[in-house]
């Protein structure tokens, strides 16, 4: 396959963390331009808006969309109408229904729209679909527990309706649940708490099952301090077993199974290169479904004010 | 085809009002079995569980399930299992998720099961869509307003999370609204009004547009007294379209153009004996997509308590 002339639309802190040093090291990319309201990308054309980016350089075949969800579908629609493949960060939309809207898009313009889920390219994800496929899940409890002033410092988008709150990193867990899973689930209870002066929930629990009766609860909180937690904790009739870090590490009973370095940008990068090539889309929406689904069905609770 | 033995679980207003008459007018069922924890229905067997019922009356071909939606899963997975086909009241359940397990559970069984959304078979729905298809819109109006004093008295479920408060009503309309607009619509942005001692919106407001640019807003409320109100009215380019009267009626620029009996329950019946004898499922989890983008998406306000 010949380069893909690649664009970058929403130039923050993820695209700086993660999209540039993964694109920088994929030879089947070249960054040829960025818009951004505000940051810019060194080496290459930038733009304030999408618009003026695809009118000034036609050669763009692909954009990855790093904006807030809020504003990424208006974004999506230009580049799919246009033509481009569309790599969409997480979350792919600030509803589903958007993101439905946008697959029948892209089927209809003959390119290709990846929904990313990056923890699902975490190093030990797949080793913990393999040994749960192969054993019996009893019970599974999920502990998403981050410190939102050390991960999401003065991002108000996050607080903002449509930004999901704790959901933000809590649909990480779930893309990852959704992936290791061999049944589907769905949430059977949840409670969302929300800061007095916040559009978005800063803690919630769920509790999920399956056509088995699973028991499967998952923790978010964004209030924690000290050691942060991202930990799926699976009971199985081979043993208990530990997805830790976020999905880096993977032991069984205590003994660490897997382990690997983290790459999963570079890895989100290969497969938008496979689905381009193949001619097709990559769009599960499982993890945002079971967020829509918490917020319908779940209790709400007024807590305590959050200030940056 | 020979008549399919029907049963019927959660015996309640819905059905003493509606699916006992439409059943009872369609020669393609016969109802012989009943299961309810408080109601019965005269002239046939009753039990008070689902699988007292399954167990005692091998015979059920089709089992329709009225309770409340928190409820409908479980009793859909133990009908879909004994091979029955399957009628879910709306909303077809508590989640997207879970209907979408049991739309999988349906196909692995070989059959049918009918999310129903009797709105759609309101008289004028057709001729509404028919109307729209052929003009562009510009606006569409939608307002549904009633008591919920009169129409749900002490229904405590619906207050529950889960039970979907003012959107149990409110996804009539969109189940009309997605019937009848020629291209797919999701939500912009979203206000939902929670009385402060109950889980469940008592009244809502939704800004939708569609890849145009339509401009599309929805107002639920519970709080109505005197007139109530389930209308819907779009500006298009051949003039101002009303289907009134929760889809009875059709009106362009003042003219009525569609008026006729409403059976929306014989229609249901006679659309799930269809489906069954095509061997397919019909399952449009749109409208509850809908709800759950507006929960996902929507800011909350607290306002006064509600009693009954």
């Amino acid at each position: 396959m010949s380069q893909i002339n690649l664009a970058i639309v929403g130039v923050g802190k993820i695209v700086r963390d993660q999209h540039l040093p993964a694109v920088a090291g994929n030879t089947d990319y070249k960054l040829i331009a960025a818009a951004s309201r505000h940051g810019t990308v060194d080496g290459i054309d930038n733009f304030k808006t999408i618009d003026e980016m695809l009118a000034a350089v036609p050669g763009i075949q692909a954009v990855s969309l790093c904006m807030p969800p809020q504003y990424r579908y208006e974004a999506a629609v230009k580049a799919l109408s246009a033509g481009k493949h569309v790599f969409l960060e997480k979350p792919p939309g600030a509803t589903l229904s958007e993101v439905a809207d946008l697959e029948a898009l892209a089927a209809a313009k003959g390119v290709s729209l990846f929904a990313s889920w990056h923890s699902r390219y975490a190093p030990a994800v797949e080793a913990a679909r393999a040994f749960l496929a192969g054993n019996r899940v009893h019970s599974m409890r999920v502990t998403w527990k981050e410190d939102v002033r050390q991960w999401h410092p003065n991002q108000e988008w996050i607080w903002q309706a449509g930004g999901l709150g704790v959901f933000d990193p809590g649909i990480n867990a779930l893309s990852i649940v959704t992936r290791i899973l061999p049944r589907p689930v769905f949430a059977t209870a949840a409670m969302l708490e929300f800061p007095e002066n916040r559009d978005a929930p800063i803690a919630a629990s769920i509790d999920f099952t399956d056509a088995d009766g699973l028991d499967l609860k998952a923790e978010f909180d964004w209030r924690q301090t000290g050691k942060q937690s991202w930990d799926i904790v699976a009971r199985t009739d081979a043993g208990e077993m530990v997805l830790s870090e976020g999905g880096a590490k993977l032991s069984v009973d205590g003994k660490l199974v897997h382990e690997a370095p983290e790459r999963e940008y570079p890895m989100l990068y290969e497969r938008f290169a496979e689905i381009i090539q193949a001619g097709r889309s990559d769009v599960d929406l499982a993890p945002l479904r079971h967020v829509a689904d918490a917020f319908m069905l779940g209790r709400r609770k007024v807590v305590e004010a959050f200030f940056d």
